[in-house]
């Protein structure tokens, strides 16, 4: 009984693809990846990973995750946030760095508040720069989610989200190519985090201008926004907090 | 000799319950769980955890919990707390995320302040964003705290909340669903921790407004409150303890 | 040749009672708990747990007393403090957590400054909220500091304060009941940590008023009022370290 | 399908070369590692060494890598930058210093902002003052990056930097010889850091002047300005957070 | 060729005394256990500890010592030194307590700066509070410290120091009871650290006053006046470094 | 193809020996270390102890190195550096503390700035207080370095440094003997830390004056004045970079 959603769109949660090894076949399986965004000095935590139930090919995926963060939004500011990530209802180690854009497309939905597409699944992983890199079991993967949308009602809008240079690997199921060719269901092939993020959000992802900003309607405009928010509202309320007690009092009874 | 109590309600404890398998049987156990909220900036502490007498399922749950904290109250604020939840009179290790729901619940009754009634036993996991998820052994659970309760005596307000996804499971003693159906037991199956609060405490969980504020008689106004306070009355401190000697001598002669 | 005490009264020493198994009996034994408490930062530190000398239940109980400090000293204030209990003259592994309320007396002791009476050996866990839990070798224990007391000397004062929930376990020689009832040798059944306190003090533990103060010359007040003290004289030589050159000089030389 | 590229320059990319030992045949390989660097405290940090994926020699190296850093440019600052170098698509265990010089070149890139050529494969370990130190397998790693050049098709720009103390070993295939000769591909035989630096940017290393200053347009000029700007503009940040609120806001629409 | 002396005195050098066991027989030796205090927030380190090559019981003496500092010189603030004990020339793991006092007197020599006498060789562990506790193998000890002593040459000063409550244990060789009865030997048997430190100084240990002060020319006064001393300076040197620039230039030209 | 130097003079450059044990002899071997020194909090590092490549006895003679440096430099600031020696082109476990004096001497070479002599290389270990102590295979040390210096060529000036407790253990090669008695050769046995820096300098150590100062022309003198330079400088820069945008912004552009 898993809460994997497969329509509409949702703020800090996503489909990924995990491959489950049986004696004879191995098959594609969906779960739901969730994150939260607060203020907090603890940085980009994997839930998994904190409590020994990833192995290390997984955590360099995650460490690329946050490099690519740091490139992206620290420039001009240190990242000063706590963000947590985890695989939902799941009990077994997780290893791979298949996932490792999922989770970054999970993360910055959270961060700029744009939600995800939940008729989407999203695999492969994502180097230092945001180029997505092929990922291995991409016929299982393509396959487990179309069974799983069709025993949920096959929208038109579903679909996986692959490395372009997975294409090649292709062989997928005569039932799930015919599915693709008559629009019932999809696949996106994509090299960078950029394109996946415009297919997931329906919202441009935001290249910055010559002075290194991004569009304030973008999903790194609004993420970048909200680590400075983030930010900025720690140093408010610290010196707030410094102030005298009888303002404080007073502050204190209004925000709640 | 366990403390467990079934009646009257208790600010910081509730009844969790863990399944015993013996040779041929296994077997629904209540256990008492404690917290306890003081000044600080530990954080939420499992004491369990801290002497690794947890497993890794319980410790990921312990997490997730973690960050519904912060989800949920820490969008405007640091978490500055001390917190501690144990599992009095256990002496086995805890695995499984089954009382992830119920180590909330017990967190939140002791920042809000409000009492949780003590006659309702609590299993359930709970997801980032506060969704109570499925779990295991839910018959023997229930069974055994009716067990517990039927010798202690059944006072028609006890009973155990459960997941809503585990309904369809269920298959109880006949003389379980007898007093079920009498009024002398209960089930009550929940979707989320809002629920669930207001099944324990009476009060209203409380929803956010518009800006994001909770109402001050809600389980989540009156613990955001606390948080808040918290916080406050440490900068006040460490504000004071900044003044002169003079005047620290007089406030410390006042203030055991 | 152990420097165990059965007479007088001392701060920051009491007697804790082990079992020891051998092949047919096991035997009580007792220990002598010591404490110290100073300006720092370090906490409750159990020098047997910093060298891995106890197992996880002693821990969860060191935790979990930790903890009762938390909530009872730390609403208002955080817990600066160092303090370090150790059990003298032992070099075996520490297990269980039948001693973690003689260790929160202990402490109590040093941080109230009210001695302890040494004819006391004392035995019982407890929980979050300060209540005292039922322990194993409830028997042998008793007998143990039966025998120890009468080779040193019955006094009539001596005796071992044991968990209530304990009574119904109690089975003990023949010798040790008619001491019991000669008035010679005591058995305390106690419920609450406060109880305990008064035995071995003489002195109130100290209900807080509606604004949560206990009484000056009460444990709790003294040991909250020595908290506070040394949170503000670390305070003020914080600043007058801040001082100029020539007013440090001079303080310095009044000051060893 | 690796993403190495054999063409163009790119700022914080570099070609690595690792040996692949077979039963009876070792080959060459190319590897493409990259490096971001922004704000914070975090250091130099290799993603493979965090997640236990490299062995204690190759640990070494980049431990001596840092403390080059620290005496180029922290004589008169503090080294305070995040930075973080990965071998992009390796799931093995990395062991061996002859990649240090590689990452540290691959670092000054993204520390300078200098592109560096992507034709080259770089091998060589160095010591604590910049010299370059012979490494193994020199033979296999030529070899195996001209065929992969082949493959892609030579440019002429193309080949392989080793240290010159492995000139000595050289043994290549005929092939390679011949393509050497012809001008088709190139061996650098280099023995300090700066001379590579200069092959991989076409730009002056940059000597230190007699106060210690590099030269504005080198790479070790603006290396050190882009670690002063990161610290200098750390500090003006935190300078500009400590003012008030209404300041805040405004500077906080204007950035991002 | 160890440097034990036997003759003279030394600031924070003294002798202890280990046991080697061989087959048949075990023999006393001497060690060199030599401290440094100096200005740093590192604590009381032993440096066999930090790498390893002590077991638990030796730690936990260790601990204990250091808590003993914390209760004699801590009340009113906080202990703020680096500290470091060694056994000089020592290859193999140090294991039990029975050094812990003869590395507490190193270290208050170091902290007083008063000489201890090097004929002194001493064995016993301290509790919390300063009592000396028993220890084994007490023949072998000083059997070997007078074999060491006669063959350097015997010169009526020497001896060794032992915890009264080993008198009992006492067994020695007829040379050695001989030497002792002549008063070319001498053994001396304390209870407590204070009897220690005057026989191994020849000055008081330091009664403190009603207010808790030490007298001027004692152990523990000097000991608390270098503690005092050395957090005073490091507070006049922070602050000296936040003056402006061209002052810092001045102090820094007269100061080395 | 090893990096030592036997001519000339460096800076933070010394040549340690090993042994290496073959099956029927063992060899004495050179190994060329460094150190770097810069500004920082790391204090002293040494990396092969960093990356687990180091045994107990060796980081033992690594912690009284630095507890020697804390004795000497720390008495009236805290040690306030970053430093890291390593041992160039070896890739084996090290252990023994055999060259704790000759890190000694690399490390106060780097920091006093003066040459050390690249001809002689050094071994013997040292305690807190700078005497140098004796240690294992000093004839095949010196037989192993002769044999090193004759393949490069006999200068003169070359030579072993050992302690002085060693000379009776001397038993060598009737070919090193020679060439010792003919001046082609050296050994000098030392007994403390000074004896060695002046022979590996040619200046003086520096002897403190009654106000603890050494000379600024000496070892200790330059030493000192580095560490207390790196300390201002650092608390300078902290100074600077409060100051405001617009200055910041001026000192940058001349600084690098
Ligand atoms: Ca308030
Ligand atoms: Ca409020
Ligand atoms: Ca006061
Ligand atoms: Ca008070
Ligand atoms: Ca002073
Ligand atoms: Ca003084
Ligand atoms: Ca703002
Ligand atoms: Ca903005
Ligand atoms: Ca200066
Ligand atoms: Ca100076
Ligand atoms: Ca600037
Ligand atoms: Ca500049």
């Amino acid at each position: 009984i898993l809460r994997v959603e497969v329509d509409g769109e949702r703020v800090g949660q996503i489909n990924g693809l995990t491959v489950i090894d049986m004696r004879e076949h191995s098959f594609g399986h969906p779960v739901r990846i969730t994150s939260n965004v607060y203020m907090g000095q603890e940085g980009v935590v994997n839930i998994e990973r904190e409590v020994k139930l990833t192995g290390p090919i997984h955590n360099k995926g995650l460490l690329i995750l946050s490099s690519y963060l740091g490139k992206k939004y620290a420039q001009d500011m240190p990242l000063t946030l706590s963000a947590r990530i985890a695989f939902e209802q799941t009990y077994e180690e997780i290893e791979g760095d298949s996932a490792s854009s999922t989770e970054l497309y999970c993360l910055l939905s959270s961060l700029s508040g744009y939600p995800l597409k939940q008729g989407i699944a999203v695999t492969g992983s994502v180097d230092q720069f945001g180029n997505i890199q092929p990922i291995g079991g991409v016929n299982e993967k393509i396959e487990g989610f179309f069974r799983y949308c069709k025993f949920r009602g096959l929208t038109g809008k579903q679909g996986v989200m692959i490395p372009k240079q997975n294409l090649i690997h292709l062989m997928l199921d005569h039932e799930v190519l015919e599915a693709v060719e008559s629009g019932k269901f999809n696949i996106w092939a994509i090299e960078t985090v950029d394109e996946g993020l415009e297919i997931l959000t329906g919202v441009p992802a935001g290249t910055p201008d010559e002075s290194g900003k991004y569009p304030e309607d973008s999903v790194h405009g609004r993420a970048k926004a909200k680590l400075r928010l983030l930010m900025e509202e720690a140093a408010k309320l610290k010196k707030a907090l410094q102030k005298d007690e009888k303002d404080g009092k007073e502050s204190s009874s209004n925000d709640n």
